[in-house]
């Protein structure tokens, strides 16, 4: 048995599930690893806290310098979140030589290439896969299933939260504001939800995913974002009537003009499995050339299937330091193409208009930003007597959202655009 | 630039998508791996077929023993299929100490442990991921992911023939015979079905699958296999009617009693993803400890697919042998359970009755193999007047198959019963 010693910065829901699966599954790691980890100390910011049974027997401290100086520690698990305080704490880390599991998105998605420069130029692992959708192990299917594979398009419900509010819209007829408080009451929604709501957090783990499959570090203002804050419940009844769910996605597509990124909300009809996915469970939908169309779902929070994602980590790195094996850099794939602004955008929208039927016509004309863009339309599936019916549109810039500027001439009664996800 | 040499041994479907994706994406493995592959040779039976573009410089032979003997040959790749021959040459390679990777799930079902135990003995690798699921991850992800995690179930679509067939039933309203045709002239059906759709290729792949996840060895005659020969399409339709689809699902359910394996068409409601999974497709979904409920898709065959899988397992085996890393064991779990015999099984049954709806009435008693066993029936649900309800069953023994032996007195017409999988 070869002994494995973790200090732990951070004992919040993340954190307190990492050392309970090390203390249940212990005999079940120890038989299929050989490895037994060994908890130093946990630091925390609130040592007077009520904590839970499986808490008790570990040692606490305040002082996170306690870890970094302490020569016998192999690895620190980082589950405090925030920004600026965890990029210094693991910058200390992997200077010190201690090899570093985070399941901070914000901080990977932001500072993760330049961390796991520091992490290899000081020959220790950097790890975080439970920073993309907490229990599905997605990054490490990417680095090993996907390694002589060409990705060409991610597309993923990667935000739990609105999943919760847009499944509880759809199916008890809440309004947003209803179904946002039902997330709150169930602790699925932070008091301030804007991270959540406005897609700030389903972008950040977009932008990892797509460093991971594409080899390309972007930065959120690449990422054109609507969040679900504006969205109406005849909306999601409308889709539902027309056999699509609304869902916020994250979709990273390779296309000839560049790479299109976006994080808004959706339609998906409803005989795609990724329109099944319900309230905080996540799914991430991977097209290649090899494998062809892959989806991966499971659930996208929570003590246990998180804390699960940074324990596979720490056997991975456990194992690594203690066979002498490679470190890996922070994305496998190295981009052979660069980020582009897209210049014409091709897809099928599905659009929502009042309950009148007679407000469609066929004589369409859609505006972007003040110039009328109608002669660039082809429309295909048109019903004029339908409130519900599809349009293929090329669009002069990447309009994902919602909510963006259009006036259509004879209907001005349109309510919302939503681009469909071919899945 | 570390070179690794291969020998493969057939190039049919399989064999020659390792070569395209070999020879296609090799600057992609090398920028990722740092691992050059070069085909020494490939053994076929035929030399004198004609043969894709792509395979025009690969060297051919026709004697197996060219790459026993060959010593610079690092890893053999097994893509002929059959049982006794494959076994046979696999026992060799793995005694002239070399490195097997294989898809051949017949074999891997059968003697997997074995030639695993062989395969230590010699310290060599031996990789099998192309043998479920041509597509999935699934093996790696049950190595990485649950290693500190314990899997209750299983439950998947594994074969990509029925699963075409049942869709083209659901969907075209086609009999199972004109579906059974339709598979044939796609290619997904061989002209003699018997293995794919008796249920046997589903099965192989479920005891493999229940290596996995279990660490338990299971010969095929502990699994309780129903094919889809003898579904009707009245069936299909009734089922989607109520809002279910009829799918052939491998499961290994493990109860307080033991572990339940079976393979039978079951009916699972449309709002499950599973569900969703149409045509060729494969699906695997996993509930366990700590992640929960998890659901893995992907094509289940092709060339491109399939070969990826066998390809991912060179790349490990390949950066195993340049780096002196450890060699995998069969399955990383061992069992702490033994498979026992099912003494009860509590599930829910969707019962497929006539058109008359008078037929039902609320006064049932079920009869298994004789013996009256309707005072164990819960019924829940239960509405006489629908030509479609739900049981709740308590019988004595596993009765997965829609086609055991039950008399239902005043319900003489009853056509089928099928278990729903509660995904």
């Amino acid at each position: 048995m070869k002994n494995v010693r973790i200090g732990i910065v951070g004992l919040g829901t993340v954190g307190s599930g990492v050392v309970r699966i090390l203390k249940e599954q212990q005999a079940l790691i120890a038989q299929q690893t050989g490895l037994s980890f060994e908890i130093v100390k946990a630091i925390i910011a609130n040592p007077d806290r009520e904590r839970a049974s499986y808490l008790k027997d570990v040692a606490l401290g305040t002082d996170i310098t306690q870890l970094l100086q302490d020569e016998s520690i192999d690895i620190i698990v980082e589950v405090m979140g925030s920004v600026a305080a965890a990029k210094d704490l693991i910058e200390q880390a992997l200077a010190a030589h201690k090899n570093v599991v985070t399941a901070n998105k914000d901080l990977i998605a932001q500072y993760g290439q330049e961390l796991a420069e520091l992490a290899m130029a000081n020959n220790v692992a950097l790890r975080y896969e439970a920073s993309v959708a907490g229990g599905i192990p997605i990054l490490q299917i990417l680095r090993t299933a996907y390694k002589a594979d060409q990705v060409h398009t991610i597309a993923g419900i990667l935000n739990g939260t609105t999943n919760f509010i847009l499944t509880q819209m759809d199916e008890q007829g809440l309004t947003y504001d209803q179904a946002l408080k039902a997330a709150k009451e169930k602790g699925f929604a932070e008091s301030d939800p804007t991270n959540d709501v406005d897609g700030f957090d389903a972008a950040y783990k977009l932008a990892i995913l797509t460093k991971m499959a594409f080899g390309l570090s972007v930065p959120q203002s690449a990422i054109d974002i609507t969040g679900i804050r504006e969205l109406a419940i005849d909306d999601v009844k409308a889709a539902r009537a027309a056999g699509y769910e609304l869902k916020l996605i994250g979709l990273s597509d390779l296309t000839d003009e560049g790479l299109r990124l976006a994080v808004a909300p959706m339609v998906v009809h409803e005989n795609q499995p990724i329109a099944q996915i319900r309230n905080e469970h996540n799914a991430v939908l991977v097209k290649s050339q090899n494998i062809g169309t892959a989806l991966y779902v499971g659930p996208g929070a929570g003590q246990l299937p998180t804390g699960n994602s940074v324990v596979a980590d720490l056997i991975h790195v456990g194992q690594t330091i203690t066979s002498n094996g490679d470190v890996y850099p922070f994305a496998l794939k190295v981009a052979t193409t660069q980020p582009k602004p897209v210049s014409g955008n091709r897809s099928y929208w599905v659009l929502v208009a009042t309950d009148d039927p007679d407000s469609l016509v066929d004589n369409i004309k859609l505006s972007v930003a003040g110039a009328v863009v109608s002669n660039q339309l082809t429309i295909r599936g048109f019903d004029p007597h339908q409130a519900w019916t599809s349009l293929e549109v090329t669009a002069p810039t990447l309009v994902a959202q919602p909510h963006f500027t259009t006036t259509m001439q004879r209907l001005a009664d349109v309510k919302a655009i939503y681009p469909v996800l071919e899945a």
